[in-house]
């Protein structure tokens, strides 16, 4: 007979989460420094533009995944436990080419808005597990899925010359796959018959809408926040194309997703997917769109691609391949990626008149996809392997989704 | 007997969605155009205003209508929906002016805030009639009050040079106005009786309050964000008249409420409703206001009409006119605003030396609101004439303020 | 027997906040100005950050307030009332140094934020006294809370020259300790047995969750508003410092809950509580902060101690002392705020080479203390006294953490 209670994480997370912060704190002594920088103003005027990004990863990121019923606290209170720990992470990791140089690791606004962009591209691959690992497994998933994202990055601008923002922004790519690849790994028994309480009610709904609205809000400053300062009308432009493409992508959401529902109703979790794709595609090639009619085409075809993915792509995903994906990652960050990453080979090629410097680009476009989808499905595959061990005494089946296998409900018997 | 389910939308909403995006994207192709500005810092630096605008748009007014218990999905989905359709034909209609001398449509952050507060205008007037139409008809409305209100603020700026600040900000009167004349027309027999689910309980009066204080806190940014930027401290002077309004709007409210209270207690939805009273009216005058104690004594009167509205004149409208007002707009912004106006004609009056100075700014101010009701009772009557249309598949009385009637809930059978 | 309804407060509330409100406005109307100041911009310049406090006090402390299960209108709309109330008095008292010399009370973006820190220090009181206590008396403690705050201000700035920043940020002990004599004072016979309402639920725990990642989110806006705008990098390191605080709060939090838990499970109560210990703490010590590091122990130690405190101390508490503090303020607030003082001084006697200097610096560090101790115990025994009096018709214990004392339901008879 199978145990009634989920296994305690006393004995595995308590040390976990405080020998690794003892070591972050150690490490900070030697290594932090926040310094007076050369372009003072800079630094402090982009706090609203870093608040927007900290809204999206802790509360935006936090409250999606509140859609589960009987799963909204451990929704939100291990997305702000996974966020912080991979920010700290990412910016060690992201401070070893200064520290290379000067001994030394800067923080400043700036490596924490890239530290929250390494933690949202974390976030994303923990959306593929939602529901089915422990806060151990998940402290495990952010820390290494930040360690292999910043390691594409570096091959990326090492081997490719990749520019920082066009390399970063492939985070929604990295971020499915690895998830993807992970959820595959961990596949439990039984999971094609779907699990008793993964599902969602009234309040949740909205509890998850309020989330959703945060990141539809805030993806302008998403997209935008890492785009040169000395060229404010670059920034504007990827501000107003971000925005047309969110408006866009909500219109054909609604829309395909009336069409393909034989009743003519609308599914709220669908929805709440849908309306962000146009955000991610537009993300992934904001450096190619010039106009505004681009971005909304691609908002446009991204809601497509990604409403009819959800539809059809998730539940063939589980019955073919095995593999669960709890938030629809696959067709909310990675199609969309995709499609961002095909649009803006198109814009690149379509603006290129020398016909040689088309092919290049290409050949350069390419390449860059393909060496992030290997270390994407190569870490995904590692980090699976090393979680599958019963040491990290996941929940059975039975306490998947739910709240009581890792908090406190002390007035359990007086509630209904 | 009638029918046991609501319409099916699949044969309307989605072609209506899918044709209209496809007819603005393509508008967008031929005709707007994201370019460098002459003031290139002055476009990016309004960024933190134009999201709290935008924040209050998609987020407050969409939780603000979670507050009926099944109707939260419908609420905040349709809110987003709405929002994203009125803000790109706002777009297009703020720019013909620019398109008719440059041949193109200029989108800006200043374009998208002018587009977005177009839009709250619509969502005024959709508070009249929510819970009682489809989201078909919806778009209809969206599409009608922001031609309808533009067409206004032409007259408006043209007949009588009223000053794009001034008139824009009458967004509430014709908001209001246009959704009582909507929910008159559009009434449905046995509306008086009440509907069986207008209620709100517990957690939905909680989600309503989250939208109402993103509206509270950031309505200073509402009513400073179209304020000249090179007058810095006449946009300071706007923040604080509107803050120290919306203060004393909330403790008014609050006293007033329970006084006509005969139990001594207070109504949520009605705080909720009343304690907006001041931003609105500060809103309408806001031009006119030097001093603070002219903002906070705007706040009291506008917070004692709102409460005395609301619980007098929202049953009176039912019974009497047979005007069913959801979220009594009419004490909520219709009022307030109607004593903004009042306010701005004493202030003006009050600073006038010369006394035929004084008549002559009376008559245009009077004109200006003469203008403003006339156009939005015409615009509101037609657009109701039209969504009488049964051809649009309202849903039955019994199917109102039900989320089931547009939305899948594929757990339904497992829930209570 | 005792009454089956909670007393009404029609004949106290509302001419309470009526009176009151007319008394601010007719003081307004002759001490108020919103004028030009010297430098323009950075009135204007100020707004973001002035959002970011207000939605802190608004919805931040308001969302917290809401984890009781039946008292969430309550929480949030009476958290609304009095910080209105207390904003509206903290400007005028803030105002008078001003006003003796220039005859005027300023109301500028600065003067707002200074009234809205002192109005959460009024917030943090009334968490010790949430659910047992009415409108009525929750106003009067905003009222004394804010006097004694600004008196305790007066007094240090005067008697012992401590600049503003370092006076204000005492606002979490004075709040704290206040709070605790507030809530000792008016003890209630039959708190030992626990209040049969006092207890939170799913979805309620997710709307304090959603107060808290506001609070979370904003504290480095919180503790770098005042630092002096002409040195952006102190503000930086202010912003830096206090992130990094919180996120190591965040994780040792975790560690040190699920450690202290027999079953090794979270409580989210305790959780949110104590995720913001490093903020409070650095806030405190915000001044004599330089390297990273420093911050992170700060926020490592506030963090075990707040745990622990709110494991142990929130039930000696009660039963050794009979003092009742419903959302343990002094383990959220009042301990973290002493480590902060404690922290400074260590932090100040490192860098101090003579021994004289440090010793000087230790006796007045340890006068202020003292003062903000004695002035908040005094000011809170006095207020509790006032308070205990029956004339204010405090809720019988069976309406303890109830709505229905105070709010009506229109619907309840259809409800469960």
């Amino acid at each position: 007979m199978a145990p009634k209670y989920a296994p305690s994480l006393r004995s595995r997370l308590a040390p976990l989460l405080l020998c690794l912060q003892t070591g972050l704190i150690l490490l900070s002594a030697f290594y932090f420094e926040i310094k007076e920088t050369d372009d003072r103003k800079a630094s402090i005027n982009f706090y609203p533009e870093f608040q927007d990004v900290n809204a999206m990863v802790i509360l935006g990121f936090g409250f999606l995944c509140t859609f589960l019923v009987r799963y909204g606290f451990s929704g939100s209170g291990f997305n702000l436990l996974v966020a912080v720990v991979a920010t700290q992470w990412g910016i060690i990791l992201n401070g070893i080419k200064f520290w290379y140089y000067t001994g030394k690791i800067r923080v400043d606004l700036k490596s924490l808005v890239v530290a929250e962009m390494y933690t949202a591209s974390a976030l994303i691959s923990i959306g593929a597990v939602l529901g089915k690992t422990n806060p151990v497994q998940l402290t495990f998933i952010a820390l290494l899925e930040v360690s292999g994202f910043v390691l594409n990055e570096w091959l990326l601008q090492t081997l490719l010359k990749v520019r920082p923002l066009n390399s970063i922004m492939l985070l929604h790519v990295f971020g499915a796959l690895f998830g993807v690849m992970l959820t595959w790994i961990l596949n439990r028994k039984g999971s094609e018959q779907g699990f008793e309480k993964e599902k969602f009610d009234r309040k949740s709904g909205l509890f998850s809408m309020l989330g959703t609205l945060f990141l539809w809000m805030f993806w302008p400053s998403f997209n935008s926040v890492l785009v040169d300062d000395w060229t404010p009308w670059k920034k504007l432009q990827a501000v107003g194309s971000t925005y047309l493409a969110l408006a866009v992508s909500a219109v054909t959401a609604a829309g395909v997703s009336v069409l393909c529902n034989p009743k003519g109703k609308l599914n709220l979790i669908q929805l709440q997917s849908c309306i962000l794709a146009g955000g991610v595609a537009v993300g992934v090639s904001i450096s190619a769109i010039h106009q505004p009619w681009e971005a909304m085409t691609i908002g446009f075809t991204a809601a497509i691609i990604s409403t009819t993915g959800f539809n059809y792509l998730k539940k063939h995903m589980l019955l073919v391949f095995e593999c669960h994906d709890t938030c629809a990652i696959l067709s909310t960050h990675g199609l969309p990626g995709l499609l961002g990453w095909l649009a803006k080979l198109a814009l690149h090629i379509k603006d290129c008149d020398d016909h040689n410097v088309a092919i290049r680009f290409a050949v350069f476009h390419i390449c860059t996809l393909f060496i992030t989808i290997i270390i994407s499905l190569i870490m995904g595959i590692l980090t699976g392997l090393l979680l599958k061990w019963d040491f990290w005494r996941p929940p059975q089946n039975k306490k998947c989704f739910d709240d009581q296998a890792f908090w406190e409900f002390p007035n359990l018997a007086e509630r209904k």
